[in-house]
């Protein structure tokens, strides 16, 4: 077969490549399972298959060739050529249909472990800078106002919180990929006996895709990865957002290795990993669309399409993922705080008119809605004064028909006590807060215990089948 | 307030109609369980709230006004007009913040039990037809050529498969959907003392979501529907790519009720509900962004974004996904399946060719891997003289050095042997795809009774709110 | 004919509501000069229809009639009910497939005229602003650092700059878009003898497009428009974070009209203007792939997909385009700059010091190079004592082995004179940007009389099918 | 200044290796353009860092160094090696911001000339097989039915008109794309005098971005070009689909080089040249996302998100359009027609029934409304008979009511007669189709004409700043 010098340029040579770079490990698995699985019902040259499988992936791969169609035929002629009886068994009831899919999703669940780590990780720094955070007054800001005080903690759990639910969503993922398509050959299985249970279980599968036609057919798994992805990385942006924008203004600084200056302005630090960050995930979302518009309005039948040119946009896709994480991660591990500032921001303004008006509820006759409406008043006052909250006295109160104690009115208005006073379940009072970080502490260990073990029976599966101890 | 033209115009009032429309009864569920919370702890005008909100709920709704911001001051303009202590009441330690999320996820959590129903009933109506077309022989294509024959259960089943993981999918999204974000009031909580598993448990909730914070400002959940919506309209996309190719080859038809004719070319039947289902899961992907890209690079804090304005394409997603499975659905019912020409097709093609490689593969010494070459040869030799496949004579295998006794060559070439004879676990041979829908039938039945359950718990939570029985 | 009670509900029904409500005017007018042209030839009944058709365009449409499938049959049946010869003509050489495609082109024109006023009004309120705030310094973020002084003239002119390339892009569509498909007929024209151009003169087309097989598959001219109004929509998102920074810090102030306050929080001012802008923009994007995914892995021949099921996005997409750009031009309109705590910041920051490296290149003997080099050093020293850029002394530079007069230093830490020595084309400086400002009037002046010309020549065309003067 | 090691990792050394791989030339060109400049003005050091430019760009490239910040640093300083006064020069009133936007548009007007030769390839080859096929009778599908009988060419000239069109949308993106940003320096343009028409001209641009703020900072015309490339994918997309229809049908054959078999069926010829264009465009529309999303919500100022960040999908863009339509276009080249199996097709539906209609309106009394009922009373007499409308005799219609001699009956089913009474502009008759082929192919060659002219000026351009003759 000699192909178009197009059709070699734009799509064997580089599928092979690819496919040398970072499908062979799962190739080798994957084929020696189902080798192992004909050597079990006694098919001749099977054992011997297995056998020369496991010393062809100790030798080093051979360069593309422009003679060879891909990896696969290329791993069948070398075996052929120590033992036609070894390559005739191993082509048994297979299909590259079959073994492909085989291949991505083991490829995938790789991937997706080292995703949930890098998820983990992160939550892990969050919850230690949180820890570090719990009496950091800060204010938070609504519709890009400064909203009520509360604490760093409190915003930097909060990210966890979602991001402990990422972990999940990778989690339900994982079980739904981790499935075995091997013995669906082209894609009605064979007339041959197969053991699909054995190659799955071999592969370290959950079990096999239960109907043939869907194993080789399916795109769900890779759309439903772009999705919990693409959610993550949303996610992040937004907290993007609020590092950037306390960067701006001085509230945090990013560590030293991760600015970059100017050519041209000599004072600027500029804080590029998180820019760099953000921008891994604006991919990211495009990356998450080829991926699922090359499923889009295809036949169900048809295996290029959720198959190997999927490939590159998925590896974008766990690439800018990791990146954009490791970014994040690192940004935040060496993040200087400037609790002052932080806490300069919170006295001088006006955010502590929530409690006030609380207060005002709570100790004069008036409900919360009358007393809101008061606190409006004082604060339309005191600006036409110049002045800000925090002057307000027990004089200006009266003037509105309000009598409060001076203790009273202090008390209200200090963001310490503000943030102190607010122990609903869930919010930053510092002992709900500990209490809060006990749980995402515990959590956080139950998902890498969870991710672990799923890592070990990885492991495990592809010792056995290198025919290691 | 008096508010520009233009931002009544294109924001309050479409808000204002939107809500009016869709999102009242959990805007009363809400305040409610909001309110009976407070009258549990004592708060004086807490239970008149509570009265007077399930009166209000009862009379008609007011249009739109000018001079209101939104539902939530209509409601307590209203409310405050017959007791100011109950609206006082109503208005502590409550934000629009966490009233609207905890909204957005009760109308979510709605739809998603709509959107499971009519994937359940998509996956019976395919379980019954794939029940009726167990021995219907079709050919399967991959890279759009005849590749094997299976039968059309195979297929409707492969198909099915994939909805049973999208509901799933839909279960696994309503764990992290149905979360109590009230109490959070505007992020922080109040310092006012708030029971919030109380309100969660009212509103049949799971649980508070745990960190206030994360409550009022996190899109990840919504971004999950969105995703797990995706995945399943690329799969549908993909089966409806097969219906219609066979609609245009006349292997099936579409009921009369379901196709429309052309106003110059009078033989015309075109087959539109099927093209229409296309083109609403087609927009439904472009929905999907919309939803995920409002929340793409915006303050984690920010409450318009994952809040009332995503409102609109939540509901464009959740009407196409339901639209469109409803078309996909009915145009199943009432598909006429032409099984002698799906047959012809089988029968007159190619596509044992795989049969017989196997079978000379089993019978004579050589390996799988020249029976596959002598197989190709045959081929050659056949369409060289004009003849099909099924014309093969044990003469013609002779030639190329292979004896094959005549009974033998017969079995091999036969569609029905081809797929009785393909076993293996998941495959086409009717006892083992009967097997298949028996699992298939009780996996689908119990998908119905776990969503019928949480139903039931949300409308029992709905009655007990509006003070029914 | 009978419809299924979904396809009604879920097909039929919407795109009848869609089409009274948003396309008669065009259907009207494109049958016009359909019967127009047939008239012309002698086409018995082909004037009469002309007269009916502007006798039924005057009464009011019927609501949806279950019986009927869509509102061209609607018109033919009632046509046919007071001439049938008229009818007859009417429908000769007409598919629905022309037609329609008609008619999205001549409703998308008309939204299109009106997106490219709403980018026009918004570049002259961008220009009328600028103007008045030629001498207003600001500190410029690159990388969300402080940059370098400019003025807020510059920046407003850079982004009236971009929108009249949008301005330009959009003329540059309808170009493509302003193509009569009429006379194509279901594909293949007719043997029916048809004077297409004509009929595209009568509607204000620009000519036919070329090929009547084109001229009802194609989609490119949707997609364009889609793309268009993506690439301006992220523009504007752009500027919206920029101007929400600056609200965020107090530097500009929305209107009261476009403000909205929070339930809980009685200091909020939220520029809610601003973010429902954002948001429009953010759904626009989505509504975008809604519109190119219909297109995409359809046959060319598909007629749905790129019509009638892809209105309901196209609209979608023209709303919130116009809609977003109305809310950001009212906001600007009465958005109110505090030159002097933009001044303040600008004069209390490190962002004079590139004009300070430039100063010591040009005065002293080293180079550029090297004196950002001394530049960044003299920043460090005074951060290690406290002090900022401004209080900078020729005993300072001295220390670094660079000798500086006192006013030379002094004129160089000058923010006024920062801005008005960069006279590069294209710059700040004051009567560089005047003469700047002057040539935008012109461009956007020429724009606005290009579109005109358009409008002028479209409503012409209409009053001339509707037989007014 | 040491930076993190995952900085290093994911930032700068792939961009380092990016640059390294595709920009350098573009870079070379730009400083030699802004050196020149400095050396019209007498600017010490800048006739010789021209000199070194030359020099240096000859030399062989430096691999990554982890002390060094990105290719413009490693530059500077190995020209500072050689002469200080020249490296400063080069630094005066140059930033990367203006220089790195530079570059990327050199790079993508270079890109966007290589697509706009691949549209004007695809249709030259599709005019030519178009010319081949002006006779060749077809049967085209609306809503996946027989529809009407035209002809290939036909078919073929619709496509290359649509992409007529984008090349224009190319062509016109160019002129938006083709301007020169340098000169803004870092944004705000320099006290130092800047000659921007000579830089801008030096590069072959058309003239200098207008307003320097704009220069630095717009990413309009990237997302402008990820529009024009997506709306051609989604054509081509929709034509492939035809394609694949026919080749599943058997009507055409693609070239051996450029299909695939199966290592399990031995029968198959898989078209993947095809799919895996049609892939190819799939990615491309996630890219085009991935482009527009990074300047999505992001600061007007910020440089990575348009700048270095969006390179990657850039290229991926690039490489996916033209891999696509190379793909796209050899398949064509090489493509079987098989004629008379698309003239079976014809000869043996309905799809002449049309005309049939439009016969029976011309020589009849009857209006076309009431000859396209009795056409389809007829066809379904004809069903219930079994029998095709081939078949159809005077007879036949008579029992309608309807006379028609029998030599006009047969004229009006016959399936070229059909196409070659289509003599509408635009139609499928074959001296109607001859015409448009030659204004075709008049604007192709115009269209390469105004490509060649746009390479050649930027070839000069370049010429010259390397200091060729």
């Amino acid at each position: 077969m000699t192909w178009h010098p197009v059709y070699r340029e734009v799509v064997l040579e580089p599928d092979y490549r690819f496919a040398s770079a970072h499908l062979l490990p799962h190739l080798f698995d994957a084929l020696t399972a189902h080798a192992q699985s004909h050597a079990k019902s006694g098919l001749p040259g099977a054992t011997e298959a297995v056998t020369l499988l496991r010393e062809l992936r100790r030798e080093s791969w051979p360069p593309y060739d422009p003679a060879i169609e891909d990896v696969f035929f290329s791993l069948d002629r070398r075996l052929a050529s120590r033992s036609p009886e070894a390559a005739g068994a191993l082509r048994t009831a297979l299909s590259r249909n079959d073994l492909d899919m085989a291949i991505y999703r083991l490829t995938a669940r790789e991937e997706l472990l080292r995703a949930m780590e890098s998820v983990e990780k992160l939550r892990g720094v969050l919850l230690n800078l949180a820890e570090a955070e719990v009496d950091t007054v800060i204010v938070a800001y609504t519709h890009h106002q400064p909203a009520q005080p509360t604490t760093l903690a409190h915003y930097l759990t909060a990210l966890e919180n979602v991001l402990s639910r990422d972990s999940d969503r990778l989690a339900d993922a994982l079980k739904r990929l981790n499935l075995s398509p091997l013995g669906a050959v082209a894609l009605a299985g064979s007339s041959h006996p197969l053991d699909r249970d054995f190659t799955a279980q071999a592969l370290g599968f959950d079990r096999p895709v239960e109907n043939t036609y869907d194993a080789v057919s399916t795109s769900d798994w890779q759309c439903e990865l772009a999705g919990a992805l693409s959610t993550c990385a949303v996610t992040l942006s937004r907290a993007l957002y609020d590092l950037l924008f306390w960067a701006s203004r001085g509230l945090v600084t990013v560590a030293d290795g991760l600015v970059q200056g100017s050519s041209v302005m000599p004072q600027k630090r500029n804080p590029v990993a998180l820019e760099h960050a953000r921008t891994k995930f604006s991919k990211l979302l495009g990356y998450a669309q080829a991926v699922l518009l090359s499923s889009h309005n295809v036949p169900f039948g048809d295996i290029n399409d959720p198959g190997p040119d999927v490939q590159e946009p998925m590896r974008a896709l766990w690439e800018d993922f990791r990146q954009g994480l490791a970014l994040f991660t690192v940004s935040l591990e060496g993040l200087r705080v400037h609790r002052e500032r932080f806490l300069a921001e919170a006295t001088t303004g006006d955010t502590m008119i929530t409690e006030l008006a609380d207060t005002l509820a709570r100790t004069s006759a008036c409900t919360f809605r009358d007393a809101h409406h008061a606190a409006q008043q004082l604060l339309a006052n005191l600006r036409t004064q110049g002045r800000s909250l925090c002057s307000a006295t027990p004089t200006d109160l009266h003037r509105l028909g309000i009598d409060v104690p001076a203790d009273v009115l202090t008390a209200a208005l200090d963001v310490h006590a503000f943030v102190n006073r607010r122990r609903t379940f869930g919010g930053p009072a510092s002992d709900v807060m500990r209490a809060h970080l006990q749980m995402a502490r515990a959590r956080l260990s139950h998902d890498s215990t969870r991710r672990q073990a799923w890592l070990d029976r990885f492991e495990r599966a592809r010792r056995a089948l290198k025919g290691a101890a």
